[in-house]
Formats: structure tokens, C-alpha cells, sequence
């Protein structure tokens, strides 16, 4: 499974029972977790998330609605008794909020809490499963956008043939990144013989906060799924520009121009308690669209 | 009105949909905010009370569950373009966890933030409608309990007297602190003859996080409604001892010991998912109480 659950789809103030930006990743048996407004710990409890999963959270900006949730999910994952290490890459200046806010408390966490300053674009976390590259995006403040690429062999073993050639489970590894087998008695037996090609690896961008950015393109290139927030509808462009937001047009236009397989708009402003115009508005420049709903999985294809 | 709204009754971690502590107290036209767990601005706008109407809002101390939402609350309030000077006040550790989140969104807030330090136990606010002192709880780290006291003249206008010696309005707020009136023809009124007695002046304390500590008994002395902790039921008293806080038999015999008028219990522990044991047991030693449950309305009487 390779998907992702919104927790919260609003900006800056929450409203009509909409929260600040939070979702998760779920890859394999793991949630990543991509920022932290407040109350994402009651949202992760209302969608039956378990928190324990959450070994990695990634942090794009330090405005309030992306983060004010951090400290609260961190020390109540210490007050449950975690003793697994815990990954927080973020731009700098948190880790001395979060140390602060600890050392008033007089709290010391039973797990490990790993910080990653984010400090250039590139690769920030490669694990077995997935790795995990961030862009700069342009906002207010200094702002990271995420891609989320799972890691997968080019071969799969296929289960018919290797039972007849009887080939011991140990090779498999092998066998799933192209190698042929030499049996004992030296003879060899052709990868393409035992092995089929695997699906693509899928790929998930975040692209957190930003103006109509161009750049950003060549960033989410061809990812499966793209998440692009759309704060303002088309006709307060300049209001978005302003405030350093995008519209629904202009999170279309790089999906578009990414030619991403599918795209989901989010970070609705509190100006809006009706949402259909966004996706309506989305859709008349890329049709493979749904907006970012509280408490949906969006499967990433 | 004098009354105070629970807004979250849990204690350290949110659980089976219960917040962290946060209360509203309400007088006359405002709101006094108590506190301001995780999720508090959310909590205000499910429960309709406006946060334009706060002005002063009390932090006891800083372990999460008792301020991790006040940073979101201040900038919402920022957000939504408060001018209103408002004050805080809470231990002096806070003021620096503040301003370094402001800074570190490059936020700077549109109205006043007024950062009161607790320093000492005493009078720390002193309004026109209601002073608040504040007293020290022996908790894990630097703790401070507050009774708010409505201000309230000794006599009262009888509006027909009034009327028959036709008293001019310019004199009522003399004639409600005693004073008599002398007519034009330099004759006296005896202030008994236009005046009856006020109803005594209310107060409602909230005692924090604290263990049972009987030097509470002086600092919430016949208060109208005391609000004590009851982390655990009688059974942990140990434990509640040990991690500084208190049971439903030691929160209801300080209230049973200061003769207070009503007791609401909260603050209750995660590990208990039904409540109604907190009530019975509290009962045995001090009748009228309720448990302190989130969105209820207890009028201070």
C-alpha cells in the first residue's frame, strides 16, 4: 500500500471544522507523517492512525498551521512509553523550539528524536522502503516541498518458474535486481527467465506552500501523485501572489506542465466554506483532480 | 453572568475524545480564558464563544497539556486582525517560547500582547469587574492555581425609593457604596432608605495540576465554585502522589475543608474511560459536585 490520508486541509485559521495542514503517508507497514498543525494528534486518534507507525515527519515551513502540532504529538508519543527512534527533518530553527518547550516542561523523551536540518535541496532520508527528496519552494519564509519515491527492484520473481528450476529462496534478492543463477553444476539460467519486469516505483510530491512557481516543475516531474495547494480560486490571484499562495488554476497549470498522473489541491483558505468551485475550476485545466478531503486516503497508482 | 465553560477536562494525553484542560470563564460581557491546551481555539469555535472576547487569559503552567494551544490561539487572533491589547499571564519561561515562534514565522502580531510574569503569589489583576489572585500548587514544575473574584458594591439601587426622591443617576454609583444623598434643600437621605443589600460578591477558584496540600485550604476559602483536579480515582493514590497530582477523596476534601460552595472535579487521566466512578467517589466526602465535563456550563452562584 502507498497512499495518503489527509488530517487537515486548511490554512492559517481553522474553520467550518476544517484543520491546519497534516497527512500522512502510509508505505508498507509505515506512516510518514508531512507537517503538523495543531490538533494533529486528535485527527491521527480520530482516523485510527496509530502513531506508533510514525518514525519520520517532515516538517515543510515554520508557520503555525504546519507545525503548532509538533510538540503535543512528540511528548505524547513519550508519555505512551515510545523507545523507538523518531526522525523530525524541518528547517532549522525548530529544534530549538522544540528543545525550549521540553526543557520548561522539564520532560526528557524515553525515544530518540533525531533532527534533520534541512539545509539544500536533494535527498534527505533513504531508507529500505522509500527515500525522500525536498525542493524549495517560494513562500513567506523559508519552505521545503517533499517527493516521496518508494523503493522497488526493476524484476519480480515470477513464483511458477522458480519452483521448477528450484532456485533456494536466498537468491532471490539477486534474481530481483537482474542477476542470473548459476546452478551447482555451473549452468546458467537467465534472469528474464525466472523474473518479470516490475511495475514503476510510485512517487508521491508535496509541494507545501508556494506562489505559481515554475521551478517547481521540473520537481514533481512525472510524479503519480502531486498534492499542490490551491488556497485562493482563480479570481484572487493577485491576493495569492500577495501572500505568496497559489490559485486552482495556477496548481493545475504545474501539474499539468509536470505531467503528473493525478493531483490533489488542498490548503483552502477560511474565506471559502463551500469547496466545490475548486475542484470545479481545477478541472478545467487538468482533469485528473480531487480536492484534499479531511479523513480520505488517496491511493497513490 | 458568572460562569466558566470546560473546553477540555483530560489530563497530559487527549483520549476517547476528551481535551486537554483549557476553561472559559464568563463575566458580565467577557471571557476569561483558563489555560489553553492543544486544540483550544478549535474548542471555542465548536462551543460558539468568541475569542474577540477575551482579554486576559491565565496560564498555570507550562507541561503541554496546559498551554500547547495558546501559541495557535494568539496568531488566529493576529490573523483575524485583533487590535485589542491582550494580556497573558503566566510563568516568565513562556514570554521567550512566544516570541520565538513570532520570529520564527516573521510574524508580527497586530495588537498588543501584554506578558504579565508570575512572579509571587497575590493579586495579579485588578479590573473593573473582577480582580484574580494567584496562589502557588506544589506540582512537578512551577504551578500556579487563581481565584477570580467578581467586584461588586455593598448596596444595591431600590429602583421605586429611587423614583419617589427622585435622586439623579449621576449619584447611584455613590449611593451603591453607601453614601447617603442630600437634596438641594440640603435635607438627608439615609443610604438604607434607596439602597438594599447586594447579594455577596462571587468567586470561582481553579487550583491547577497539585498534589493534596492542605495549605490550599486559606487560598480558596469559600469561594462560590472551587475547580480541583482528580487526575486518579482513590485507589492511585500512590501514584498520584508520585506524579504530583491528586485522587477524587483529597480533591474533594480540600473543597470539604475550605467550605467551598461547589466543587467541579476534572483534569481526569487517559487511562479511565468511563467517569461516573469520579462523581461517586468524590460524593463521599463532598456532596454538592459535578465532574467538569467538556462544553457544559457551570453557573457560579
Amino acid at each position: 500500500m502507498f497512499a495518503v490520508t489527509i488530517l487537515g486541509n486548511n490554512s492559517a485559521i481553522p474553520a467550518y471544522d476544517r484543520h491546519p495542514t497534516a497527512q500522512v503517508v502510509t508505505l508498507f507497514d509505515q506512516h510518514i507523517l508531512i507537517d503538523c498543525g495543531e490538533g494533529t494528534q486528535m485527527q491521527l486518534a480520530k482516523y485510527k492512525m496509530r502513531k506508533s507507525k510514525i518514525n519520520h515527519i517532515f516538517i515543510s515551513h515554520l508557520h503555525g498551521d504546519h507545525y503548532f502540532g509538533l510538540i503535543g504529538l512528540l511528548t505524547s508519543m513519550g508519555l505512551v512509553g515510545r523507545t523507538n527512534d523518531l526522525h523530525v527533518y524541518a528547517p532549522a530553527a525548530l529544534e530549538k523550539i522544540i528543545q525550549l518547550q521540553l526543557s520548561v516542561a522539564d520532560t526528557v523523551l524515553p525515544y530518540t528524536l533525531i533532527f534533520h536540518a534541512i539545509q539544500h535541496e536533494g535527498l534527505i532520508a533513504n531508507t529500505n522502503k522509500f527515500t525522500v527528496e525536498c525542493f524549495a519552494t517560494k513562500h513567506r519564509v523559508e519552505c521545503w516541498g517533499f517527493v516521496i519515491r518508494e523503493k522497488k527492484d526493476p524484476r519480480k520473481i515470477d513464483k511458477e518458474k522458480i519452483k521448477q528450476f528450484d532456485i533456494p529462496a536466498a537468491y532471490y534478492n539477486a534474481l530481483k535486481k537482474g542477476a542470473d543463477y548459476e546452478t551447482k553444476e555451473g549452468n546458467i539460467i537467465k534472469n528474464d527467465l525466472v523474473t518479470i519486469e516490475n511495475t514503476l516505483a510510485r512517487s508521491y510530491a508535496y509541494s507545501a506552500d508556494t506562489i505559481y512557481d515554475e521551478s517547481l516543475i521540473e520537481k514533481v516531474q512525472n510524479v503519480s501523485l502531486l498534492y499542490h495547494e490551491a488556497t485562493y480560486l482563480k479570481g484572487l490571484e493577485e491576493l495569492a501572489l500577495k501572500r505568496y499562495h497559489s490559485t486552482t488554476i495556477q496548481a493545475a497549470t504545474i501539474a499539468l506542465k509536470a505531467r503528473v498522473d493525478k493531483l490533489i489541491v488542498g490548503h483552502f483558505s477560511s474565506k471559502y466554506e463551500q469547496l466545490d468551485d475548486f475542484l470545479t475550476e481545477t478541472q478545467t485545466v487538468f482533469v485528473n483532480c480531487e480536492l484534499a478531503m479531511e479523513g480520505v486516503t488517496y491511493l497513490i497508482k
